[in-house]
C-alpha cells in the first residue's frame, strides 16, 4: 500500500481548485466534431487582430538561438520598459505572464497566518495564489459589480500583507478613478503591499482611468502589474511585468525562476512595445466592437455591465448555462462566470466585426429571437 | 519613512541567493566590447548544433496563433509523451523548463519544519527551491564527486518529504547504475518523494545508466524530471516535464500556473520529440566532443571528472578563477563552479569541434603552455 501524496501535500495546496481557462478551440472542435476554422472564440480576452507584424519579425530573427538559454535578467526588455515608463531597470520584474507576477508576490509575502484582501467578482488567480501558500483569502463584497475600495480598506487587518486591486477589473470591466485610487492608497497601511493589476489598462487609460505608475512615487508599497497578453497581442508567449520599488523588485527577483520568460517572448515583447500603430489599431478595434456588442444587446433587451476593458459581461437575468451551451453548439465560445459569483452572466471578449456578428447571431438564436 | 519590504518578505525568501546563470554572450560582448559573433559560450550545457529543423518548422506553423493563450492542459504534448513512455496522460506534468518542475515539488510538499535531502556538488536549484518555501535544505557530502546514496538514505529523517537525486549529476557529470538506484529506492520510506532529475539522460542512457521511468511501477514515490533544454535543443523555449504517479501529477498540476508553458514551446517540443535523427546527431556530437576535450586536457596534464553528460568538470588543482578570467578575455565563456564547492574546477559544456578547439587553445594560453 503506497502513501497518499494528496494527504502529504501542503494543506493550502490540497484545497486548491485549479484555474479553469477558456475552452480551447481545438478542444471544442474535438468534442463536437466541428472544423476548428469555423469556431469563434471570445472567451479569453485575446486580441482579435492577430499578432503585431513587428513581433513576428522579431521572433523570426531569433529562431537560430533556440538552443541557448534566455537572458535570465531580461536586460533588453527591462531596459526598454524602464525607459518607456521613466523608472529604473531595478524597479522592473519580468513574469511568465502577469499570472507569474501575482504568484511571486504571494510566495514572497504571504504564508499561513497572513491574509490577502481582494474583491468579489475579481480575477480567480488572486485567491488561488493566496491559498497555494496557505494564507487566507479575504474576499470583500463588490459594490455595483466593482471594487468597494472603502470596504476593502476596512477589511485590512494586522495580518494583511497584500491587497489585490484591478483597474479595469476582470471579469466585470468595472473601474475606479484617480481620486478613488489616491484615497485608497492613502488609507492602506504602508506595510501592506498593494498589487494594482493593470492587465487591461492599455484599453482604458485616459481621462477616467488613472495610470497606476504615477502613484508609485508617493506610495512605495504600490506594485503595478501589466501584461503583453492583451492589447499587445502576445498571450501565447507569456510575458508580464511588475513595476515597483527597487526593494520589492529585488525580493520578487529572488523568488523568480531564473529563466521564467522565454527568449522569443523577450524579443517579441520588445518589438510589440515599439509597435504603437498596432496598439492604436487594437484600441480602435476594441472600442468599435464594444459599441457593436452593446447595440446588439440593447436590441435584444439585455442588460450588461459598462466595461472599460476588451470584454463585456452581459446579464440574462436567469441561469446563463443553457445559453452558453447553445452558443457552444453553434461553435461560439464565450466565458461562463458562475464561478465568479455571476451565474446569470456570460463574459464576452470583443472580437473582430465579423466575430462579434457571428456571436450576436448565435445569441439571438440561443434566446429564441 | 516607508516600510522595509525585504524584512516583510518570508524568512526563507529573505535568505535566498538567486541562481547565477552562465554569463550571456551579449553581456560579455558589452563588458569587453567584443563582437558577439566571435564569442564561444560553453557555459550552460546547451546543444551546440543549433535547433532541430523540425522544431523550427513547427514554430513557424504556429506563428499566427500568438494572440491566443496556450492550451493550459498541454493536451498534444502530454499525449505524445505518454505514448512515447507508455504511461498515462494523467501521469505527466509540464513545466516551464524542468526548473519549474523542481519548484512545483517544493511548493507542494515542503514547508517550514520539513526538509529536502540532496547531494553536495548538485544542482543549485534544489536548495534554492527548498529554501524559498522555508524548508530545510539538507546537503549530504559527496563521494568521489558523485552522490553518496547510502549517506543520503541515512540523512532521511522523520521531517524529510523530498529527496533530489540527479543522474547524471550536474555539475560533476557523475552517475549511478541500476543496482544502486534500486537499492536506494527500496530503502527510502514510501512517504518521501524521490525526485530523479534526468535532465541529461538522453546523452547517457544505456548499459551503465538506468532509465528512471522503468522504476516507477515498483516505486510510486518516484518522480522523474526531464527537459527539452539539453539534447532536444530547446533551452530558449522552456519546456520540461515530470512523470510520476497520477496522484502526484494531480497535486503538481494544482500548483502549476495555468499557462506555464508557452504555445511555441509546446509545438516545438512535439516536433523535437519526433526528430530522432537530431537526437542521434546530438549524441554523436557530444561523444566526439567529449573525447576531444579529454584528449586536450590529457595533453595539458590536467585532471577531470569522468562525465556521462554534455559537459565536463576539469580540475586545475588551484583556484580556477584567474584561468576563467583569462578565458573570458579571449571571448570564451565556461562555468566557474566555486559556488558548488569546486573552486579548483571549471565546468565546460561540450561544443562543436571548432568551439572545443577554440576553448582548448584559449586554455593553453591561460595556462601559459
Amino acid at each position: 500500500m503506497s502513501c497518499d501524496f494528496l494527504a502529504l501535500a501542503q494543506p493550502g495546496v490540497q484545497k486548491l481548485s485549479p484555474y479553469v481557462p477558456g475552452k480551447p478551440v481545438d478542444e471544442l472542435a474535438r468534442e463536437l466534431d466541428l472544423d476548428p476554422a469555423t469556431i469563434v472564440k471570445l472567451a479569453s480576452n485575446e486580441n482579435p487582430l492577430g499578432p503585431s507584424p513587428k513581433a513576428l519579425e522579431a521572433i523570426k530573427a531569433h529562431l537560430d538561438e533556440l538552443t541557448r538559454y534566455p537572458d535570465g535578467n531580461g536586460f533588453v526588455l527591462k531596459s526598454k520598459l524602464a525607459e518607456r515608463y521613466g523608472v529604473g531597470v531595478e524597479q522592473v520584474t519580468l513574469g511568465n505572464g502577469s499570472n507569474d507576477i501575482l504568484e511571486l508576490v504571494a510566495r514572497a509575502y504571504l504564508a499561513p497566518g497572513l491574509n490577502a484582501v481582494f474583491s468579489e467578482h475579481a480575477f480567480a488567480v488572486y485567491p488561488i495564489a493566496t491559498q497555494a501558500v496557505g494564507a487566507q483569502a479575504k474576499q470583500v463584497p463588490a459594490r455595483q459589480w466593482g471594487h468597494d475600495l472603502d470596504a476593502m480598506l476596512a477589511a485590512v487587518d494586522g495580518n494583511t500583507r497584500v491587497v489585490f486591486i484591478a483597474n479595469p477589473n476582470n471579469p466585470t470591466g468595472t473601474w475606479f478613478d484617480s481620486e478613488a485610487l489616491e484615497r485608497f492608497l492613502s488609507g492602506v497601511p504602508e506595510r501592506v503591499l498593494v498589487v494594482l493589476d493593470e492587465a487591461y489598462i492599455e484599453y482604458a487609460e485616459g481621462a477616467e482611468l488613472p495610470n497606476g505608475l504615477s502613484f508609485m512615487a508617493a506610495h512605495p508599497n504600490l506594485l503595478v502589474s501589466r501584461t503583453f497578453s492583451k492589447a499587445y497581442g502576445l498571450a501565447a508567449l507569456r510575458v508580464g511585468y511588475a513595476i515597483s520599488s527597487a526593494r520589492i523588485a529585488d525580493v520578487l527577483n529572488r523568488v523568480r525562476q531564473p529563466f521564467n520568460v522565454n527568449s522569443l517572448a523577450l524579443a517579441a515583447a520588445c518589438a510589440a512595445l515599439d509597435d504603437q500603430a498596432y496598439l492604436s489599431e487594437s484600441r480602435l478595434c476594441n472600442s468599435t466592437g464594444m459599441r457593436q456588442l452593446e447595440t446588439g444587446f440593447k436590441a435584444m433587451g439585455l442588460d450588461w455591465i459598462s466595461s472599460r476593458a476588451n470584454f463585456i459581461a452581459v446579464d440574462f437575468g436567469r441561469d446563463a448555462a443553457p445559453i452558453n451551451q447553445s452558443l457552444l453548439r453553434d461553435g461560439v465560445i464565450v466565458r461562463p462566470v458562475a464561478s465568479y459569483g455571476m451565474p446569470t452572466f456570460l463574459r464576452v471578449s470583443i472580437g473582430t466585426e465579423a466575430e462579434n456578428a457571428r456571436f450576436l447571431e448565435a445569441l439571438r438564436k440561443a434566446l429564441g429571437h
